[in-house]
Formats: C-alpha cells, sequence, structure tokens
C-alpha cells in the first residue's frame, strides 16, 4: 500500500516536471497560475494516498515562539529551545533538545488511519539501501526511529528524482558509515545543467553527546542530566540545499529531523524539528506567495498557529545578525516539537516532508530559461557569499555537525555553493533590483 | 629622523620592485637568491636606519607554548590565553587578554635608541591621517598608544605602496570612525592586475568590552575585574589579507596589534600580539624557507626562542580542525606578550612589522608572470574556500568583531576572498601538485 503511496509521490514528481514543460511557454504569469491550479491537484494525490489522511482540527494549541536569539521565550516556551539547527545538510544532525515543563496542549485529533506498507517494497524506490540494516527496521517497524527513517530515505529519493528530471543530471550517490554508530547517504549533483550544486542528504546516527556537541544544543532551559557528563542519543533527517546556476532560480534549503536522548534516569526524551526556507536572489511576488502559500496549506492542516509561529521562527533563525539581514526569504522553521504525541508530530513532519516538491519545483520549471547578465551572476555570487557566512558563523547545525567528533564534513559542507564572492563594500544603487531584495531581507514580509 | 627612516622603508620598497624587475628573467632560481641577497641589503637599510637598532641578547626568556587549542600550557603560562585572533583584517581588534601571574622573565637588554622624528613629517606618508587627532597625538608622543599607532601607520603606507608598485592599480582609503569609539583606515584594492583581493586595515578602538566580546577574548585563565561587568579597553593593530590572482603566488596575513585594558581598581593591562603567515596553493620550497627565514632572522634580534616558538603556535593557530589541515604553510603567531617590559616588547613587533614587506615582496615578484591552466586556477578556488572556512569558523578575532557592537564589518570581512569554491568530495589525486600541498598542510614541516 505504501508502494501506491510511494509511487504516487514520485510520479507525482514527474506529472509536475512533465506538466510544467507542457504549460510553460516563456515565463508568462497566466501559465503560471494555470500550472500551480493543476499541480496542486496533483499534489493532493501524493499528499492524501486513498484520501485517507484526515485533517486536524486545531483546538488550543498555542506554539512557544521563543527561537535561538530573537523572539522572547512565550509562555509555553519555559525552559524550552535547546535549539539545534537548520543544520543545511549535515553529517550529523542538527536537533533541538529541551521541551521541559512545557504546558500541555490541547488539541482534538481525529485518528490518522495511514498504512505504511511492505518495507521492503518501499526501500526499492530509495536512492540507497537505508542506513539501518533492512531486517531491523522489519523487527521493529513500528518504532517512531524506523517509521521516521523510511521518511527522510522517502523524502530524499522523491527529491532527488524531481531534480535529477529537470536537469537532466545523475545524483552521485555515496552511503558512509560513522564509526561512533550509524551512517548516512548523501545524493550530490554538482555543476549541472540547472544546478550548479545540489545536495540531499539523509544521516541516521546515533552513539553518546560530547560536552561541546551538548553545549551547541543548549541555549537555554533545563540541562539533560547525563550519566558521567554524556548522554545517548540517537538522530536522523533529511536536509538538503539546492543553488542553481540562473540567478532567477532560488536557493531553496529544507531539513526534517527527529532526535532521541536518554536521560541518566532512563527517560526518553524526543522531538521533531525542521524546516523549508527559500532564498532567491531576486524577489519575485509571485514566487514568494507560492512557496508561502504551499506551506500554510500543509502546516494548516494541522494546526492554524503553525505556519505564523514557524514563519516568524524562521525569520529570527536565518538571520545574519553581522548583516542586518535575513539569509532569505524565509519559509518555515520550527525545534522541540514533542506534543501533542508522538504520533501527531510525526504527522505533521510527514505533511511538511511531502511539501518540498510542490513548493520548489514548479519555481525551478518557471525560470528555467529566464536569460540573465553577468552582472545578475555577479549579485547571485555576493548573496551566495551572505549564505556561507550564514551556515559557517550561525547555523547551529553546522556548529553542532564540526564540534562532534566523527561526523561526515562533506554532507555537513554540502549546503555550501560551489562558487561564492566576496566584494569589499558592495551596496547596490536604490531603486535596483537588487536594492530591492537587500529591502525585503533587512525587513521580513508577510507574504500571504 | 623618523621621516628619514620612512622615507628609507617606502624607497626601500620600491627599490626593491624595480630590483625585482629588473633581474628578473622568467623566474630562474639563480635570479631569485641574488635578487634575494641584494635586497637583503636594502632591507638592513629599512631596518636599521643609521645602525641605531641593536640587537637584543638572550638571557634566560622562555615563552609561554600556550595557544588557543593544541599547545598544552607552559609551565610559564599559568592562566595565561585569553587569546584573540589573528583576526585577519579586523575592525574591532582581535586581542589577547591574560598575563597574569607570568613568570617573570629575565632578559637582558641593550637599550635601544630610536629616534621616531617629528610626528607631522611622519604623518605625510601615511595612506590617510592617522584615527587620532595629530595634536592628541602630539600630546602624548611618548606613550604607547600613539607609539603603535603611528607604526601600524607606516606599516600600513610601505605595504600598501609595495602593492600598488607590483600591481599597477590604486588602494581605495576609506577612513571611518565607530560611535562606540575610534575609527580605522581600509585600504582595498580589488580586482587589480596581479591582485584579486588585497585589504590593509587598520583600527584604533576604544570603548567597554560587552560580556559575549569578552567571551571571544577568554579561554582559559583568570577573569579580568570590571565595573559592573564591563572593561574600559583600547585596541589598535594593522592587519592584512593579500589573495593574489596567480595561484602561483601565495596568500599572505599579517596583523600586528596592541591592547589595554583597565579593570575596575585602576589597574591598566597591556599586551601585544601579532603574526605573519603564508599561504601558498602550491608547494615551492624555496619560496617558503625565504619566508621563515626572514621571519626566523627578524625574530633571533630579539629572543633565540622567539621563532621555534612563534612558528609552532602559528601552526597551531591556523589550524582548520575539521580537515585536518593547517590553513597555510605558517609563519609566526604570537599573543599576551607583556615581557620583558614595554620597551623591547614594543621593539619585537616593530621589526615584525618592518619584515613584511620583505618577506613577501620578492615571493610575488618571482611568479609575477608565472603560466597557470585552468585547473590550477581551480585548486587556488577550493583552497581560498579552505581559507573562508577558516576565518568564519575559527578566527577569534573574526569572531570577536562580529560580536562586537559598532565594528565595522565590511573591514573584519575583507580577509575574505573574492572568489572561492566549495567542490564535493575534492581529494587530490596521489602524486600530484595538489596532494603534495595537502601533505604539507596535514603534517607541519620546519623550514629553516
Amino acid at each position: 500500500m505504501t508502494s501506491v503511496a510511494l509511487y504516487t509521490i514520485n510520479n507525482s514528481a514527474s506529472s509536475i516536471a512533465r506538466l510544467c514543460r507542457a504549460s510553460r511557454s516563456a515565463h508568462g504569469t497566466a501559465d503560471f497560475h494555470s500550472f500551480v491550479a493543476r499541480y496542486s491537484t496533483l499534489r493532493k494525490c501524493a499528499f492524501l494516498p486513498g484520501g485517507k489522511w484526515s485533517c486536524i482540527r486545531a483546538g488550543t494549541r498555542q506554539m512557544s515562539q521563543a527561537s535561538p536569539g530573537r523572539i522572547s521565550l512565550g509562555r509555553y516556551g519555559k525552559g524550552v529551545f535547546l535549539v539545534a539547527g537548520a543544520a543545511a545538510v549535515t553529517g550529523v544532525l542538527a536537533a533541538g533538545v529541551s521541551h521541559f515543563q512545557r504546558a500541555e496542549m490541547a488539541t482534538k485529533i481525529f485518528k490518522v488511519e495511514e498504512v505504511e506498507g511492505d518495507m521492503r517494497e518501499r526501500c526499492k524506490s530509495f536512492m540507497s539501501p537505508p542506513v539501518t540494516d533492512i531486517k531491523v527496521l522489519e523487527q521493529r517497524k513500528d518504532e517512531m526511529c524506523t517509521r521516521m527513517e523510511m521518511l527522510i530515505m522517502e523524502t530524499q529519493a522523491a527529491f532527488c528524482k524531481a531534480l535529477e528530471e529537470v536537469d537532466g543530471g545523475t545524483f552521485k550517490v555515496d552511503s558512509w558509515t560513522r564509526k561512533e554508530g550509524g551512517g548516512g547517504i548523501s545524493c550530490v549533483m554538482q555543476d549541472g545543467k540547472v544546478f550548479e550544486k545540489a545536495g540531499v542528504n539523509v544521516s541516521v546516527v546515533f552513539g553518546n553527546l560530547t560536552e561541546e556537541a551538548a553545549k551547541q544544543m543548549r541555549s537555554r532551559g533545563k540541562v539533560l542530566k547525563g550519566k558521567d557528563g554524556k548522554l545517548p542519543f540517537c538522530a536522523m533527517g533529511v536536509s538538503s540545499v539546492i543553488h542553481p546556476k540562473n540567478p532567477h532560480i532560488p536557493t531553496v534549503h529544507f531539513n526534517y529531523r527527529y532526535f532521541e536522548i536518554e536521560e541518566a534516569d532512563g527517560t526518553k526524551q524526543w522531538w521533531f524539528g525542521g524546516g523549508t526556507d527559500l532564498t532567491p536572489i531576486y524577489i519575485n511576488l509571485e514566487d514568494a506567495a507560492h512557496f508561502h502559500k504551499t506551506l500554510k496549506k500543509a502546516c494548516d492542516k494541522h494546526h492554524p498557529k503553525f505556519y505564523p509561529d514557524f514563519k516568524k521562527w524562521c525569520d529570527n533563525y536565518f538571520y545574519i545578525r553581522h548583516r542586518g539581514e535575513t539569509r532569505g526569504i524565509g519559509g518555515i522553521f520550527f525545534d522541540d516539537m514533542d506534543s501533542p504525541n508522538q504520533e501527531e508530530a510525526f504527522n505533521f513532519v510527514k505533511s511538511c516532508a511531502k511539501t518540498v516538491v510542490p513548493c520548489y519545483l514548479p519555481i525551478v520549471y518557471k525560470h528555467l530559461n529566464d536569460s540573465f547578465t553577468p552582472e545578475e551572476k555577479d549579485w547571485q555570487q555576493v548573496r551566495r557569499g551572505r549564505y556561507v557566512e550564514f551556515n559557517l558563523v550561525y547555523d547551529r547545525g553546522v556548529k553542532f555537525g564540526l564540534a562532534t567528533p566523527g561526523s561526515r564534513i562533506e554532507s555537513i559542507l554540502m549546503s555550501l555553493p560551489l562558487t561564492a564572492r566576496w566584494e569589499y563594500m558592495h551596496e547596490p544603487t536604490k531603486g535596483t533590483k537588487e536594492a530591492e531584495i537587500l529591502e525585503v531581507l533587512r525587513n521580513p514580509k508577510e507574504w500571504v
């Protein structure tokens, strides 16, 4: 049954690709609208296999707006916030800790009937065999670790296939193991026709958190009690950064992750985190609206506050403090999600993961043949430099990864662009398209 | 008198340039040797105006080998180490704190007779008027703050002029002020004939250290006692990073700085720091030996342990931990220098600052017309990526600058190359020139 669902997703991605090519003449707005409309129908097929997913009605749930630096802790955020990261593509996962003392959230949920189907069948569509041995996955198929590993493998495959179709190139697939425990699958397409560098990474790692790594995860809140200062953990996720060649096609990043950590007394803490965000080189209002609306729709199925809260969190997280500007035009970002229950949190993450292709691919197709000037390419390179600054200076996922022994550096730094540029005192002239996007990055907007 | 000394320096730089051009046919080794020999004579004129500098004979002085991460604290290093940075080009200075309880060092010193001459005359050769008003400088001309400001201005001018001569381009000079106190002069030449990006920065700043900024400076040791958690400070320095276009001309970095900080009880702590280091894209044994020998000669005039200790410190400081490789082939690096006395410490820093041109310019001239392939240019771009990684992830000076309110970001990040590249899983083939330098970066060598 799930194999059908997965087929539907991949098939959907392919259909979108074909549809995009068919409906696209130049890059007219009308075409884009008709494309998005038709494509939404396809998306429904992908997201609601057999119509078996039902919406979650909002109760009184309120999310903390706390964020690593800029949002103050809300009344549900006490002791919360041991963020981790937007990790771009990490070899060792970015993830948030905490969620202690969180106020109970009352959310009325319909039972989600979901049939995940035969595991071996599902694995056939992956970019590589999963990190964990299939026999082990089968033995513990109902555990969250297994279900999340299957989801991230599926997300990787669906996204890679959609990108391969538009680019015409093929992802290089590297499976790697981490001697401290676990491993990952890194898919990279470099210097393709459409994409300068596209990385989609899965990692499933376990071991003990070192003090240095733990520091990266604890920005506030109650300290987890470890045995002899060590905390056994298991972290997994899928993350991706796509840097296209054409400056009119934005960079996209997403990351969905799950974290389990065991305290000295045997208590298991678990939580989800993730997000999807867009970094255009030039502002295109239609693209921005499409991207945010698609995310909002996925969020609204689970809680009406998710989109506004996580949109704000995203703007605050991807903030290049020393420049006084955001990395891009945002999207959603959340961490530390451990309520109302594991099942519902997982379903939300699943909805988000399945929204990546419909968020991004229509924008790629729309601008595929846009012409550009050397000056526009230069501006893209300058913006790439800012992307590098954020990832190396602020991203908690990258910091966590670089500080964690046994991390796979190539997977962590896969998020960096193939090329970047730093021009001294670069400041666009007023009234230019370059100044226009800077204005937006300095003053984040509402897009829906 | 000093105007003469300064003239000598600048004249010397020009003479070197002419000499280089004259003695250079292709880039033969014999020519290089004869050039270095002749040039050493010139250098003597520059460094020993009127023969009035005398050497300092070594007594029992022993320097701490402590360093930010990798050298253990020696027996004189207790509580030492509040390093700051190699800051590349910083808007707010990198500098080391500490030097408490340092074991007294017995060094026999000859009186250094130095005439620094008329201040207004000296200022005429600068790239811009100094940061501090000339009248103020004249009023307190014997204070270390003034003498150091004059030295860093002179160093900036001498280096910029030597670079302009070889490139044919002109430095863009920006004077800037910092609303919290002080300012700087940034000289940048971008996309020149020889240099892709050349930055030479002077900054003279004062104010109060914030807790966050202080954190960047304290890695170990006794905490400085501030009034209400604030520590009035004054920091100044000259720093530079030069990224040439030709991959056969190495990148160079230097930074010389002075720091004063006042504790709650009025005690003034002061110290010097600095260093010069080379980052070649390909190993050239002759260049490496010339660079290190020139530094050693400058160090040996002051103490026989300076070169070996500071060479080691440099290799340890400029270490990209997550890559397991040094940034380049090193040079010297020191911090926290507050002994045997202010005069002698200043003289050592002066010797180092005056060694920058003779360390680097001969190498530039030697490779000026070397041909290179697109593959060599690509390798240069990959190495530039590593440079960015070090500067943004590890450099304490950059971290300190980015975390200090009122810093001039453009000056701090001036050290980043114009262009850089990140290739996934880039590993040179065994036996290639690219593999050869990686081997050196992974296993630092002794060059003299």
